[in-house]
């Protein structure tokens, strides 16, 4: 798809989320940040059948990092009819996402537009929670998002924390970091905290170096955060530990999403709050 | 056990988990309502390996009623080391919980005090939260909770709402009911909301009709309710769905608790709140 004919910022921002994947499944490869406003996006992991349990355990026993939002069964494009996340019947998950990546035997070997020539039936898809939902309840609270006033990507970590394991699949704990205003870190806690569904409250608050982390303006994933004085770094378990594990696990094959392109499903990111 | 050795009400309140399941592994057939107050109390079910994808995918896609907090590998009568719910080096899932029921293709087939008879070394073992975790602080908030007082269970429902399916396992929503009075409605909705690792705030509030409950003197499991003047039925997913679904799906063999004797878990219930 030619990027001359991609819609303006308040377009992309009013798309509905079918319309915003069926231009994801013609062609156009962009990161989704910004895309449907007050919709969930989601971050994908598809294993095959035989390790659909232990993957769906270590996402069970990792909440924080892993908040599942919707599960295909195995060769499934779609959720179930009725699903509230990704039932649309239009769907097909082997398109709708911008860009994916494929895994073998924990290689990162190719970046492709879509998975329909690798795709198998008895792949297993994972929607798992994406912290991009929380983001915006913060910004309406007053609270600064300086990776996106800078049009960044947020900084994303590997630590020494270890993922608890679930038959062989193990890990580190995946964080990304948001410098926060000293007098506005309390806030930023109490409203994550109301989102448990996607990543929820804060796994750390200060010093990084607690987390094996050594240099906070060299992330792993994602770019380099932006620098104000009085900010004190907090960290929120992140999505991309799926794709940590597979490094480590090395699954003959999976299939995931490229960071920051994400798949936009039809879940209200409001029905993730509780009180 | 000789029951003229049961702990008194204050003993049992006092009594560290550990040493709650040791007397219930020695052959103490009781409800578990009251003892070890402050700890996470869970409903118990295993299945076979072929099936646990199924089963942790249906309690994925159920979270209200099949909220999970722990899952025991195959053949693992504990949780892994360092397990906050059930790592207890001492822990033994086929003892440990006062009364047990077997399910043989569906049918109810015999209630025993153990299960080392009836073992395999394929069953994965599912600890599933209970509303009794938010029982407590809705006391604390002087909600007055009319089972208790009378000495009696809770009443629970099946109802007219399916569960989603998964795989080949489906059943109907059951339901726990309390009556509240119409001016803490609102509190019992905040403060349950809270706790969606243990079902979390109501599914619904007022005429049980149109969950397909046509007398509510006549529960499906549990007691009877009290009626006082001016309450409102308020209904709470329950962790007894699971049994539900075995009934009508009908696998092999299943291992469950028996209603009302739960398994203790090493879980304080503060652990589940969220703010």
């Amino acid at each position: 798809m030619d990027t001359r004919t991609l819609p303006d910022r308040d377009a992309r921002a009013a798309m509905p989320p079918s319309r915003a994947r069926a231009l994801f499944a013609a062609g156009l490869e962009v990161p989704t940040t910004g895309w449907s406003a007050g919709y969930a996006q989601a971050n994908l992991i598809a294993v095959p059948r035989e390790l659909a349990f232990d993957m769906l355990l270590f996402a069970t026993r990792n909440p924080k990092p892993c908040p599942v939002l919707e599960v295909l069964e195995a060769g499934s494009v779609r959720a179930p009819e009725g699903s509230a996340v990704y039932g649309d019947p239009g769907a097909d998950v082997r398109v709708d996402v911008p860009r994916y990546r494929i895994w073998r035997h924990g290689e990162l070997v190719e970046e492709v537009p879509d998975v329909l020539d690798h795709w198998r039936d008895d792949l297993v898809t994972f929607l798992i929670g994406c912290s991009f939902t929380f983001e915006h309840p913060m910004t309406e609270a007053g609270i600064p998002m300086r990776h996106q006033d800078a049009g960044r990507n947020v900084s994303m970590y590997r630590t020494s924390t270890r993922c608890q394991p679930a038959g062989e699949l193990r890990g580190p704990l995946v964080v990304s970091m948001r410098r926060v205003p000293a007098s506005q870190v309390a806030d930023a806690v109490r409203i994550t905290s109301r989102y448990p569904a996607v990543h929820g409250a804060p796994v750390h608050v200060g010093d990084p170096a607690q987390l094996g982390i050594t240099d906070l303006d060299r992330p792993d994933f994602g770019d380099p955060p932006v620098v104000e004085e009085g900010d004190v770094p907090v960290f929120w378990a992140c999505g991309v530990t799926p794709q940590a594990m597979v490094l480590e696990s090395r699954p003959e094959i999976a299939i995931t999403h490229a960071p920051g392109h994400m798949l936009i499903t039809d879940a209200k990111d409001v029905v993730y709050a509780v009180p």
